[in-house]
């Protein structure tokens, strides 16, 4: 057994006093947000009829590196953050490598994943603005489940649109937003015009994560004083997140270390661009030239590994600007895997720059590698992984044994998104054989891009 | 908004290296255990066959005030300890209270529970013993889930008889004790010559705890070097616990305050025995006389409110020997109330004759309160409490709100023991408003403890 420390913990007055936004720094900046029929980039002010004022200007800033976290946000944080970073001992000898695995603990937040980093800051910025009603998404629900606490802690009410399926499939997801006070809705529902067409045409509709967007906005638009709130893909979002590299950054050199690889599973984007971007500046400066990024995405959602960097809709309707980045079309229907916070056509507009110019890398991973790596985390460290972060413990996984065939030593930081204790059904299947692998023919990838291309002329 | 500090952290350095047995200090020691044949006080050697010998003595070690904790325990305790001792400033304003109040936030634990603190150590010592199997039983699942953990981390085998009313109504503990990769049977099972009786009897038999402890109490016994091991009522599981107090004591330094009152939920008596024993010493010693201890029982299993201070079995069947306790009846049968782990008959040894000596109080709460309070919880310091923790809110809430009504700032410190992340069909039930509360008549109660009478003659 190992007398060493596991845990390495920052005190309350550690936590980050800004928010990293690589944005500024970066060679390539993000191609521009364009408004579908004219074409023309976005400002902030195009944005402030459904966002609040400050994230609409997080959104587009390209020239503050760092972005002042108000007292407000920070005093919230303080219910959960600094989170460990964690050395993975008894994973490292469970696969006899010499790598040095460490992990970012994000699953100790009292919700149960990193969401709540930005749920906190945009339930503050709506209410510095005098908004009194929010609305928002939620596919699996981990987003709506942080977004109904940090609603009620800033004394918002909250309207949540849940994809049907997940509705019936996740119900401890929904009574965890309703315990937090918040109103869920099944998607497509009749409360909106959106919801009605879409049941009208067919009332047996299971939803869509594009559709819950929709109901989302136009029930925000109809109501005074309401603002739409997102989760993930966009930057402001991705901004809100890098506390969790800025702690780790510290966390990393107690431990005496740098790493280097950081990886995370890949969705929209928010926990990978949260333990990346603070990494990333010191690759762009040149302070630590050979750091690796990796995304670690689903086989059966390759939008990194297979699709392409065009300008897509940031929806499955098209109600969205057009957004520059890696897609596999908006019309992309992913496979029913067990972590849907990873079922998105796109990545966000920094993240598609930054994979366009070779600064990070992409893997995809088949589901069952994914569950086998969990199954083996949670017999070594201890923590059930939400199935979205048990992508980054598979690609992990690859390296340590990459390291183990070459001999080499290496530092691996990965992301711990969320623990899976509410997807034990998931689990379940798993554990008895019932869960498959998706294979996905580059004609379908290739059927969905072409929908794209329109867009593009 | 506070801009205080909200979370009381220790340093992995400050983990307790000694359990507080405070069974040595007691003005009047606990009665003896007796054989229920010979009546005769049982030594640590009667109980070898079934426990393994360290804690055998430590059982009934009436001694040694501060026990060692190994190094090897104190290993593992890094993973998730010191746990945070939390200012509830939010519960607080919104019961607009003068009362200071704080708890330990136990539920940061892998699991989800303080059922971990004597999981590892059980199954250390069973390892340091040369034992390679050992059997348990759980009811709701919280100590089945810890034990399957920490025995996985010791490589040790674990079979779990899990009562088969929880086994096909809580999934999801089933699946995490699977995931650690414990072997989970439904109880009563045909496995077992205790299972087999009762099922020939009853074939729908939906299982007691009663019935799970001789499951695997003859399992362990049928199977070579083989222990069996408990999660609660017994004195080596409340020593254990009580790295919880420890902490707290010097987390509630860090505050610059010293608790008027401490609160605990009840089911067994592990969770308040641990974090109460250590300030109870100061209560004993003299140098803090006034401290009040509130144990919090459901209304609907009232042994300390309404039972009697009897010689009783510690299970349903009456294989153990005869501990003296605050006790209904060893057949008695509680209403099925959505807190799985405070429905059992009795209390255990140290803390009866506390209670016996009004060293300490017992208050019981109606199922509905528990929620009430649960949900208020949730809503201001965001993390949903397990229904058994919620009887400490609601205890809290109760003495709270009385402060208010006599403009008394007393300092309240409550234990969180859990977290209900996986309880949310309590709270779907609670929500909808399908709970109920429970009243048992006196004639009830009255007729189970008859049955205990012939025991005490």
């Amino acid at each position: 057994m190992n007398i060493k420390t596991k845990r390495f913990l920052l005190p309350e007055n550690e936590i980050p006093e800004q928010w990293y936004n690589v944005q500024a720094d970066m060679v390539n900046k993000p191609l521009p947000i364009l408004h579908p029929g004219t074409r023309k980039p976005l400002t902030p002010e195009d944005l402030y009829p459904i966002f609040n004022e400050a994230c609409s200007q997080q959104e587009l800033n390209q020239t503050d590196s760092w972005i002042p976290i108000p007292e407000e946000v920070r005093d919230m944080y303080k219910y959960y953050r600094p989170t460990p970073l964690v050395r993975a001992y008894e994973l490292e000898k469970a696969l006899d490598t010499p790598a040095h695995i460490y992990f970012k603990n994000e699953s100790v937040s009292p919700v149960g994943s990193h969401k709540l980093n930005s749920a906190i800051a945009q339930a503050y910025f709506c209410k510095q603005e005098g908004i009194t009603n929010i609305t928002t998404e939620t596919g699996a629900g981990q987003w709506g489940a942080a977004m109904s606490y940090a609603a009620k802690a800033f004394g918002l009410e909250l309207a949540v649109y849940m994809v049907k399926v997940s509705y019936q499939q996740k119900p401890y997801r929904r009574s965890i937003m309703q315990t937090f006070g918040a109103q869920v809705t099944a998607s497509p529902s009749m409360s909106t015009r959106a919801g009605k067409d879409i049941l009208t045409a067919d009332p047996n509709c299971s939803g869509s994560l594009g559709c819950a967007i929709s109901e989302a906005i136009e029930l925000a638009q109809a109501t005074p004083h309401c603002k739409y709130v997102l989760g993930s893909v966009l930057s402001h979002v991705s901004l809100h997140q890098t506390v969790i590299g800025l702690e780790a950054e510290k966390q990393m050199a107690m431990a005496g270390e740098y790493p280097d690889e950081v990886i995370a599973c890949f969705g929209g984007g928010s926990n990978f661009s949260g333990i990346t971007f603070p990494f990333m500046r010191h690759k762009i400066d040149g302070s630590h030239k050979e750091t690796r990024f990796i995304a670690a995405e689903p086989a059966s959602c390759p939008k990194m590994t297979r699709g392409k960097f065009e300008y897509d809709f940031g929806d499955e309707s098209g109600y969205t600007p057009l957004l520059p980045m890696y897609t596999l079309g908006h019309n992309f229907q992913p496979a029913n895997i067990h972590a849907g916070g990873l079922r998105y056509h796109g990545a966000g507009t920094i993240v598609s720059q930054l994979l366009k110019d070779k600064m990070m890398e992409a893997v995809d991973i088949p589901q069952l590698e994914t569950f086998k790596a969990a199954t083996l985390f949670a017999r070594t460290e201890g923590i059930i992984p939400a199935p979205e972060s048990s992508h980054a413990i598979a690609a992990t996984i690859r390296e340590a044994l990459k390291c183990k065939e070459e001999g080499k030593s290496k530092v691996i930081l990965f992301n711990l998104s969320g623990h899976g204790l509410i997807d034990m059904t998931a689990y379940d299947m798993y554990l008895a054989g019932d869960l498959i692998n998706y294979s996905i023919p580059d004609e379908t990838i290739e059927k969905y891009l072409k929908e794209v291309e329109p867009l593009n002329k």
